[in-house]
């Protein structure tokens, strides 16, 4: 389903660093397999899709997602609470899946918003207005429960839902995705008899996307996620053939290969307004998990060719840090027939006769061609078509290819100590109890 | 109304610094000032926000974009059509005064889809089907009329509403942003009748928002243009005030300071989800303006805190390759008062009795000194509130910075040859006549 291009890497990485990388991979994945390397609690994604169809809790934690997904999709929206992790896959694979106008098309799934992932209250304020009047369902997801970002929209809009609906009321309409036993949001779900999923204890935030965390906003959306996990159950099984034929190793192996060249920056591509939060999520993914003890590719991204004409001038013929890594979808989800006009004032009737698409390709081709000219490696990531198999190909092909990579770099790709820091300075400057002394010293700092 | 704090570079720029570079930006206002710079065709926008009030031709303009808007209002939708600086700038401020959300919020004025931006067949078949039953106008925006993107869009949408309204009903819905006199744009609109504004010849597509090209949108959004146009003109009088005092020109000083300190990545960073787009256009300006010769700082933006829980990591604690260049916006366009409650299961009663944006306002304090700590440069830009004047007013900042900085590092600003090469790529692989010799070339490339 998903293939790696590597043809454009002419010139910039031989065949035989690509071979040679070989015994460095294998060691990293097998850091993975023993279950022997740094963050092996966090593994849990590894076995994950089948996983979801074999162990009879996560069998019938699918089954109470599908049945949950029926009575929110009686509503006219859902709010999705979380930050990071806890939202970010889920809208990557409802934009991509359905559309990033979702919202806006006429549909018969509920309209969804994404909160509790800022502090700004004018965007709050606005999600309120727009959904005052209409009949909602709110998932929070959240582990512990107490991530200001996500706790603070949760508490607000819980209170609206009880004035409207009432206590009773809302415990139809209150879903949350949180720790199995421990926690904030457990304990108040368990009081108020409202739905819950669980964030397994072993598998982190950024890699929750196809646990509940994921599938149940993907499923309020209309989406098959039977079929996206058969997708990553394919991928499972793809991404650990040796490495001649494994095409998730070489992306990994390639990347550290350009890493260690002196490329700083990935910069990921589509053709496809639809991807840019997959993108999102594969910064995340691959930013957190990488970025870490001075080291790691700064993740960007792009979608072409609308930023051609914006960062374009940057990756042609700017500062040469950076390789480039493109989607590319072989099959857009719907076409357009380019027609004659009999004026051709405008000059396009040599693309007339063939469908938008193919100059959308052409578009990509051409680019590649002046990019790599330009002196900017180019990986190629091919991918048939965007569908729910394709898709959770793709979200497990990239989890894999992060951890081995992680491991190559020398990281450990399942932590993320440096969100500590501006988390505890936030509590102390907010007056939380037990900060008092760090307080003082920070208010010190800000003079 | 914007002010630059370089209290965040301590450690890492010291004040010597700051004061060594004024001879290299006097130097480099001075070629701005006396037009003997290179791109010197291209200075119109340092003049605009004045012009604009004072040049008879200009003042008609803003009459008739005025007028249209008030035409265009009467719609349902208006769907804007072009790509890079035609409207990245327009779709910034909209974002940035009215929401990200605009679209879904209840309003007076119509929706405003941008098209044209992308050769994606999907999306656009999309917005048709949103836009099918509903009454709409369109304002395309192309200097030439023969960029890929916007014609081919325009040449789908106009016949399909020349099949709705008529070849005359689509009189007073298309409304044409283009050459002052040449090219196909103009020629269709002149002999069909359409209303035109013009791009100037001396000013750049990323320089143009404060033109027709901007202003039209904007207005059609209920946006206050005059006040707009009177922030800018503080804006041109604060900045040729002498080094200083001029916020501008330090901004331009300290990016190059730390470009050849050894940073490659900017990071523009809000606390805002409406600020995302206004970074969209900082790329664009700053990337296709610096990004050339082998040069420039890489333009990223991020919205915090949402993305402190995704890319939060890397730059705590990942590869040393960044700064950060923070919009610290003093006040939100609404706020929310946090309430008491009285089970606190979620531990947050220390947030009570006090505004949602003073939590956001402690998560930036305590993410500047966190990522200070990290070894993460931070300038801040601070504005006082979002409305029409600070944002014209920030608009001129940036531009004219763009513009300093980018004589500073020793580039034209004003001009984009990289964006050719995939252009160039592109027609001869679509067939487009006379590129029969690099269209055989490259096609032997691809293999």
């Amino acid at each position: 389903m998903i293939k790696l291009n590597t043809n454009y890497l002419k010139g910039f990485v031989a065949d035989h660093e690509i071979a040679y990388a070989e015994d460095g991979v294998n060691a990293a994945a097998a850091l993975l397999d023993s279950k022997n390397g740094p963050g092996n609690d966090f593994l849990g994604w590894t076995t994950l899709p089948f996983d979801l169809t074999t162990n009879p809790e996560y069998v019938k934690e699918i089954e109470l997602i599908k049945d949950s997904a029926k009575i929110i999709k009686k509503s006219s929206a859902l709010l999705v609470i979380g930050i990071g992790g806890s939202y970010l896959g889920a809208r990557a694979v409802i934009d991509l899946l359905k559309s990033p106008l979702y919202n806006n098309l006429k549909k018969d799934t509920p309209d969804i918003y994404y909160i509790g992932n800022s502090i700004n209250p004018a965007y709050l304020n606005e999600v309120l207005s727009i959904i005052e009047d209409r009949d909602i369902c709110i998932n929070v997801i959240s582990k512990s429960g107490t991530t200001t970002e996500p706790a603070l929209a949760f508490r607000i809009i819980r209170e609206k839902m009880i004035a409207k609906y009432g206590k009773d009321g809302v415990r139809d309409r209150i879903f949350c995705t949180t720790d199995k036993a421990r926690g904030t949001l457990k304990k108040l779900a368990d009081e108020e008899g409202y739905r819950t999923f669980v964030v397994p204890d072993d598998v982190g935030g950024r890699f929750s996307v196809l646990t509940a965390v994921g599938l149940l906003p993907m499923a309020c959306a209309g989406i098959d996620i039977d079929a996206v996990i058969a997708g990553a159950q394919k991928a499972v099984e793809d991404t650990v053939l040796p490495y001649a034929s494994n095409d998730c190793y070489k992306y990994a192996a390639v990347r550290n290969i350009l890493y260690r060249k002196g490329k700083s920056v990935e910069l990921m591509v589509s053709y496809d307004p639809a991807y840019a939060m997959m993108s999102e999520w594969f910064k995340q993914l691959f930013g957190e998990s990488e970025g870490k003890d001075g080291k790691g590719l700064f993740p960007a991204s792009v979608t072409f060719s609308t930023d051609l004409h914006s960062l374009g001038q940057f990756v042609q013929d700017g500062s040469n840090i950076m390789f480039e890594t493109v989607i590319d979808i072989k099959t857009p989800k719907t076409d357009i027939f380019l027609e004659n006009d009999k004026d051709n004032i405008d000059g396009l009737n040599f693309l007339t006769g063939q469908n938008m698409s193919m100059v959308n390709r052409k578009a990509f081709e051409g680019t590649v061609l002046a990019h790599t000219e330009g002196g900017v490696p180019n990986i190629i990531i091919e991918m048939d078509k965007i569908d729910e198999e394709n898709v959770g190909y793709l979200i497990y092909f990239f989890e894999k290819a992060c951890a081995v990579s992680g491991y190559m770099l020398g990281v450990n790709p399942f932590d993320q100590p440096g969100v500590e820091g501006y988390k505890n300075n936030m509590y102390a400057l907010l007056g939380k109890p037990g900060y008092e002394e760090k307080r003082a010293e920070l208010e010190k700092k800000l003079g």
